[in-house]
């Protein structure tokens, strides 16, 4: 299962004085991407917490290729990596607009009680949104 | 009524590509003195969100001098404008470490009730520490 | 003489703990604003800061009239407000999906040579796109 | 070899509404923490690249563990993986005001000819800081 995002331009303000991205803005691209995704399949991570489900970030990783400069767009293909069970973990591979791999990762989600403040399974929408064995 | 904040260091990612913070960046600075300011006197913002009362910034404005780079330390000046009533307005100058005044500005809080979500006069918590005339 | 940018959605990190866009993140949008209006008239910004041209706002004044919250989409409206001189002032407008003004600003952008490290004057491209006076 | 920071007060602006700080500021608190060890030692990073030398992230590792709030202070403990050769790699663990471990990671960062635009070994003055077998 997996989702890519519209063509994105870099922020003026997301580079640094070494005139490129900086490396954490990239954490900002993939949530993006994923929030995207969830969007795309009707799912509004708003409504989520409204109801008491936050999904914080526990695990995240990063491998940066090569350096994306204002004036480039991307696009970041998500990428489901199991069936969600305590946690969701995604891949992303992010590509500027000439299709060369710029930075790919993954990260780890897990879902938080607001009301206990504890973490809780995957909640029921999320896993028939994403469950690799209903085809 | 002022306030002087610590020296503080740049931060290298606060940098964009033109090789010195970029202008987005002071309103973080701003933020971060008056809320040093308010807890050297002993005020825990984040008690009185918990308590309900939210500050939000409803005017902002910023005179930018000169340059500020990685590698240079500032200080910000805040000063409490007019006794404190429906908003609470501030004042701020900040210099680099050589005394250069970098960049000045003034911003304007109201006092939003997190229970109406509505404006609220200013707790009596705050008039009291900044009371212009109390002395 | 005015530029109206696409409907972009707010992004999740663009919130605070008070749930609603830090108010910083209106200066990166009206940068988005401004620079997406230069490339939407042919002028490459990266282009100009590589033959030596850097734009830095001096001024930048923002009045929040609503919060903006993560779920809600916003455009811009950029508006030039006198012919370019040594300086280039815009005014923004930003609109909710509903249409609710949410905040308006004003920039004020000054032309500084990357080899003097000195302000000059606005370059000829500039005048003439932005040329009230042309038709 | 190892470094630890100052305490540092998290800023509300890095915050976001889930009430906690977002997962990518901790890439920034890594930054600062590497900047300030070079700096102790006596290394401008902003001097290396004056000269010519750039050091980009390669790569990055987190594992967040509790979350981080505003009203709380961090210090970073930065340790220095193994003798730099093309790369210099350092483990962080961050702590709350109670020692109390929030995040850990990781991140390689690789030297960059500024004038070739390309990779080059750690310049000497780096190998014989982080020299491990110097005493």
């Amino acid at each position: 299962m997996k989702f890519t995002t519209c063509s994105t331009p870099v922020r003026y303000a997301e580079t640094d004085q070494m005139k490129f991205v900086h490396h954490s803005n990239y954490l900002l691209y993939f949530e993006k991407a994923r929030l995207d995704w969830l969007s795309s399949l009707g799912v509004s991570y708003s409504k989520m917490e409204q109801e008491g489900i936050f999904m914080p970030v526990v695990r995240a990783n990063l491998v940066y290729k090569f350096p994306l400069f204002f004036g480039d767009c991307f696009t970041v293909e998500v990428i489901l990596v199991k069936n969600p069970k305590a946690t969701l973990e995604f891949d992303y591979y992010l590509y500027n607009q000439n299709g060369k791999l710029i930075c790919h990762g993954n990260t780890v989600l897990a879902f938080l009680s607001a009301k206990t403040n504890r973490p809780m399974r995957c909640p029921e929408i999320i896993v028939r949104l994403f469950d690799f064995d209903k085809d």
